[in-house]
């Protein structure tokens, strides 16, 4: 953990592989975790990366591999036969861990690296995970866990926990069965420690077990480890008969992407991306909205074109056609975005119409307080007319309530329709906003000032 | 797990709390998580939460008041006596959660509260991690964990582990130090089951472990523990010495924070509010950005003020204000987020300018096609002339590069003063790239209309 990675390190580990000195650039990383090997892997050549894959032990190559971003991994994984994978990596992976590597594969060579393990057991666990769509709780779960039968006593499950531990690094939990193989609770290894030999299990296990379908949503799961403290919880088929875990590890990752994903929506971006990927694939994830923001422009000039009475008459309310859109932009983006946190952690619970009145008169307040300053500014800064002045304050009260309220109902609307609310905000409470913003605020004019 | 809570279930509770029918009231809840009870509680009258408190089993009180949100548990707290609340409740509780609670209460009854614990243990530990700020590892740690010393054998740890873990819920890692309290490594449950009992633990114990300072951000201990897929973590003073351990169930609720932290930024809320709070402390949480908003709103009121001589030559160039300003504001935002979120997740490696040359290249990329479809509009749906279609267009394709830059720039400048990039994301690109975006977009007009 003291070696510090930085350019003279990896200008000297890229000497090293030049050299083919492998037995230095072995030395170099065998002290490393291989979360730390993966962090600077993509800073040095692929061929580079390639050698030092086949330098390492199986077990560390494998760990550094599942640690890459996708991309990078991907870009490996081309390099090498299906011999070695399966051999070299496969095999020294989890199950849960095998299957993700195997799925980024091309059909054809899926098949030839699962025809190449050499552990059939292992080989038909990956053949059943394979099965689960990636976002389930069956595509999250691994086959690596400890199960003990209720009829046998402390000693037998010891001793069998002890075999079946053999190739695991760590045991959390003990699953206990029937002879169906369907789930009845756990065993904590405290009470094994701490409990007689010839007690049978059946005394001693925990019926209390939370678990879930094989088929249920990956985010649900997460909600359930988050609610009730867990740290790994296990999977069931249709008739209770365990399948597999989900560990705690797994869950932090669906966690954090559904928390990116829900960022990137808010700001306008609809696909997953990194600030390194391709401009094409960038462009990609941002003009859609772009585009629709576009058209939300065009239709306000439509609607400036359809009043330009307004244009001879009273120029200086095109003046505070920003103040109005970017109002009612904020005042969306908020609305909605408490909502959408709201809808995911739980927090709301009352009913839609008190909500909607709860941003009426939040819309109301802040809407007010915010008139009478742009009243100040414009009657002294701009010497706007009186009735100018009110027509813009009464628009702004009235676009902020309205946001408000279209920014709570949207997230709300689409989550009682079963759709993600979180598509509702940024861009599109945005882009609605600037056009309901300046229809409203030119009607207003239309109807205070009466032209 | 399968009592179903809806209406039904919470009036006949309500009806057996009327009727101080302590029995039945009891039964219903015996067979429910605390976690499900914290879920319904809020939705009880005060006095009926009291009630049920006073009634179950404490340590089901104190798992149930841990689950409950801050503002439902302080009211609680209220009503109970320093008394009650120390030994219904905070006896039963881990050090770290019985820190949480008690920081929540008075100065005096806080005194009060851990002069009444009886266990003198439990109450010193608990005045240890008082002293810990609450956003750092010493802040999150627990002094629940098993400690056994390098020169014991097998079997005097497995007696010493039983003896310690005897309050505990669940051991997942075992901590081996030496006689000066220094934390050397850790040992698995599973080597200390499969080893003969006379073995040294010295020859056992594993000496890469992970670790964190008691000072520590709370964030960088989510990093790490992220990184290194760990269930725990220890925490150790300058000295080394083992202090406390942090699980990461906690770790996932400073993870979730911080996301929601991050994603209210982006939508301009400044504090961390629900839903559910009071209309005062929404509007405290979204006012100060609708304020800075107004003041960008009136700036650009401002400088259309300044140009008035547009209004009398080019008036259709007003209509298309609004597409300008919202396309600034949608590229703005988008880039700000991708860099806000690259810079959490470590994904962004190069070095500025590199960034800045790639926004710079899409912006131009993204700009140009929006360019071309707005010309399109402008010329068949508007009827406006060449030269001003052209102006337009020239505006949008620069203010989008601009946008784009300065929504990168301003995040990577922030993070490298050391400050959150994430206060840079919303309204403040959005208020900012307003004032720029209709700036430059007269400046243009200016120059190539020429007058």
């Amino acid at each position: 953990m003291s070696i510090e990675i930085n350019k003279d390190f990896l200008s000297a580990l890229a000497d090293c592989i030049r050299e083919q000195n492998s037995k230095s650039a072995h030395e170099m990383l065998v002290d490393l975790h291989p979360a730390d090997i993966a962090e600077f892997f993509p800073q040095l050549e692929l061929e580079e990366q390639s050698y030092l894959i086949s330098l390492l032990d199986n077990e560390v190559s494998a760990a550094v591999m599942l640690e890459l971003e996708e991309d990078d991994r991907k870009k490996l994984l081309r390099l090498l036969s299906p011999k070695e994978i399966a051999e070299d990596l496969i095999t020294e992976m989890d199950t849960d861990d095998a299957v993700d590597v195997i799925s980024e594969l091309s059909e054809a060579k899926k098949d030839e690296v699962i025809a190449q393990l050499e552990d059939k057991e292992h080989a038909q666990d990956i053949v059943d995970l394979l099965r689960y769509d990636e976002d389930t709780a069956g595509g999250l779960m691994r086959k690596e866990f400890v199960k003990v039968n209720k009829n046998w006593n402390v000693i037998t499950a010891v001793r069998e926990m002890r075999r079946q531990a053999e190739d695991l690094e760590e045991v959390y939990s003990i699953y206990v069965v029937n002879d169906d193989n369907e789930l009845l609770g756990t065993l904590s290894l405290k009470k094994l420690l701490t409990t007689s030999s010839s007690t049978k299990l059946e005394e001693l296990y925990n019926k209390n077990v939370h678990y879930v379908k094989a088929g249920a949503n990956d985010e649900d799961v997460a909600k359930i480890i988050q609610k009730y403290d867990l740290m790994e919880i296990p999977v069931v088929d249709e008739l209770m008969r365990l399948q597999g875990i989900i560990t705690v590890d797994d869950i932090i990752d669906v966690m954090r992407e559904e928390a990116e994903e829900d960022y990137q929506l808010a700001a306008g971006i609809t696909r997953n991306v990194d600030a390194d990927d391709s401009i094409w694939t960038l462009t990609k994830a941002r003009l859609p909205w772009l585009l629709i923001g576009m058209f939300g422009g065009l239709c306000a000039a439509s609607i400036i074109n359809g009043f330009t009475v307004v244009l001879e008459k009273y120029k200086v309310l095109l003046l505070f056609v920003p103040l109005i859109q970017s109002t009612a932009g904020n005042v969306g983006i908020q609305s909605s975005a408490i909502i959408v946190q709201g809808l995911a952690n739980g927090t709301i619970k009352g009913e839609v119409w008190k909500l909607l009145w709860k941003e009426f008169l939040l819309g109301l307040l802040n809407g007010l307080g915010i008139a009478i300053i742009v009243l100040f500014f414009s009657h002294f800064w701009f010497g706007t007319p009186y009735l100018v002045s009110a027509t813009i304050c009464v628009a702004l009260v009235t676009v902020i309530i309205i946001a408000a309220t279209i920014g709570t109902f949207i997230p709300l609307f689409l989550s009682k329709r079963g759709l993600d609310p979180a598509v509702s905000t940024g861009p599109f409470i945005t882009t609605s906003n600037d056009i309901f913003g300046v229809f409203i605020y030119f009607m207003i004019a239309k109807m205070l000032l009466g032209f």
